[in-house]
């Protein structure tokens, strides 16, 4: 945990960048492989993703034994897909524009009675995600900061920051998300779940661009009066610059919008706030071009 | 501390960028000034430097109540003279072309009674930051890597290499140096003090820049044996942009000269092998030229 004062006051930094995999993923993939039964650990699981729920998964699977098939785009970025390989997983590729990944996995999964891991829409996912929370509070705590009063976690699909009002049951909570796939905030708002409108602007945020929050981490959320803000690519591009700065860390794109929010002015420093950095796995040369910009 | 694997053997990092200040120079000046007298401490500190040892002191300092007077060029960056002034210290100008910082340093000592806090030719200085040793020693047997046996160190007046040579009795000791600035890797050849030649090449490393090292920092590496190797500027950078991308951290040029000579084989990684990344303050630009050439 790291603490740096932002317009005069002190904010904890819960640097989940610097996690084995570089993501809070593997804490939700650990907390559902560790509830497997013995006859469904020797089944194996399957994933879906190109990106950090990837290697969550995958890391907790080598370390527990388990087999791990990870269904992956053709196109996905070759440092992932080496990376996923080297961690023992299975990687099962599928043509984005002519095959659903959720239909090959569940077919996987079917065939091999094998478990499907998904990245948000799970209970023990969210739970595990959650405990990046319960870590940050003992650490402020730890730290003289006091019992944490405002979470700033940046929204996907939801699961760390469902898991993080599970956690926190007198925390406030702030959802950030990129402007244009800011639909956890809209549902928020609207109180029902809306998805991203067809056609979203492109984002530097590759680990949120999730196009429909799930019924169970808007559930939470919004029972919890959760609300959100969406940045622009400009405010994430100076966030990663100050983490570069400040806080010495490689911060991913995603991984860096509620410190985003917060030196936009768009959610408020108070004491005993803090904010997840929840990733750091980037293209170094597009990182590059992001922090020199 | 962080564990990756290097050619197939797994490597320590111990990450002292990850200090409030950025570097390890906040152990050694916390060492000294609380080694002072109580009319000492009320004489206040005198410390000359433009980088991180002016930090390193300013924030000792202020935690303790001591008055700190930093010498520094007039021309010195000015994010560094903000962050000193920032943390409460004096800061006193020089004209690095026609003065002396050594003379303005001893005469405002004198003039005020102070204690003059060098950056490494200092006993206290030494084994403070052989602290980052020692809790590195303690970081790898709590990971299961067991005792240390081998500490690959950036090395400038050669504190905190010197420092852990005195922390870890059974471990060689590797000190790393850009090119051209390689006086202690050439004097522990020698067995006697080399200064840098004329006309040293430009380097990125700007923490490791120091012209002559000590008889101390010196005397205790050369009975230890230890041994220098020497990195280009293109290795450095290499190292920082892996650095980016399999730890997630910011590391300056001076601070990932070990990591560079695992990186180009002029170390050769070995079980029990520690590095320490040394320091992770940057001009944010520069890194950004650097991690993506």
């Amino acid at each position: 945990m790291f603490v740096r004062s932002i317009k005069g006051v002190d904010v904890a930094f819960k640097a989940e960048s610097l996690q084995p995999i570089g993501a809070f993923k593997i804490r939700g993939a650990w907390h559902r492989l560790t509830a497997l039964s013995e006859e469904a650990a020797r089944r194996g699981v399957v994933a879906f993703s190109s990106g950090n729920h990837a290697q969550g998964v995958a890391w907790a699977a080598r370390r527990l034994g388990i087999g791990a098939t990870i269904v992956m785009p053709r196109d996905a970025p070759r440092a992932k897909r080496e990376a996923t390989l080297a961690m023992g997983a299975e990687v099962v590729d599928y043509d984005r524009a002519s095959e659903s990944r959720e239909q090959i996995a569940a077919r996987l999964a079917e065939a091999r009675g094998a478990t499907l891991v998904p990245s948000f829409d799970d209970p023990w996912i969210i739970e595990g995600q959650g405990t990046a929370a319960l870590e940050a509070a003992r650490q402020m705590i730890a730290l003289g900061l006091g019992e944490p009063v405002h979470a700033v976690v940046p929204c996907g699909g939801g699961g760390l920051a469902a898991g993080t009002a599970l956690a926190l049951k007198e925390a406030r909570i702030t959802v950030v998300e990129p402007e244009g796939w800011d639909d956890m905030r809209r549902s928020l708002e609207a109180s029902w779940i809306e998805p991203v409108a067809p056609n979203p602007p492109p984002t530097a945020c590759d680990s949120l661009q999730t196009p429909l929050v799930s019924p169970l981490t808007f559930d939470v959320l919004s029972r919890r009066d959760a609300t959100g803000v969406a940045v622009s690519e400009a405010e994430v591009r100076d966030a990663q610059r100050w983490a570069a700065e400040k806080l010495r860390l490689v911060v991913e794109p995603g991984g860096a919008v509620g410190l985003a929010a917060l030196l936009a002015g768009k959610v408020t420093p108070e004491p005993g706030m803090f904010v997840i950095l929840s990733g750091g796995n980037v293209d170094v040369s597009a990182y590059a071009r992001a922090v020199a910009s």
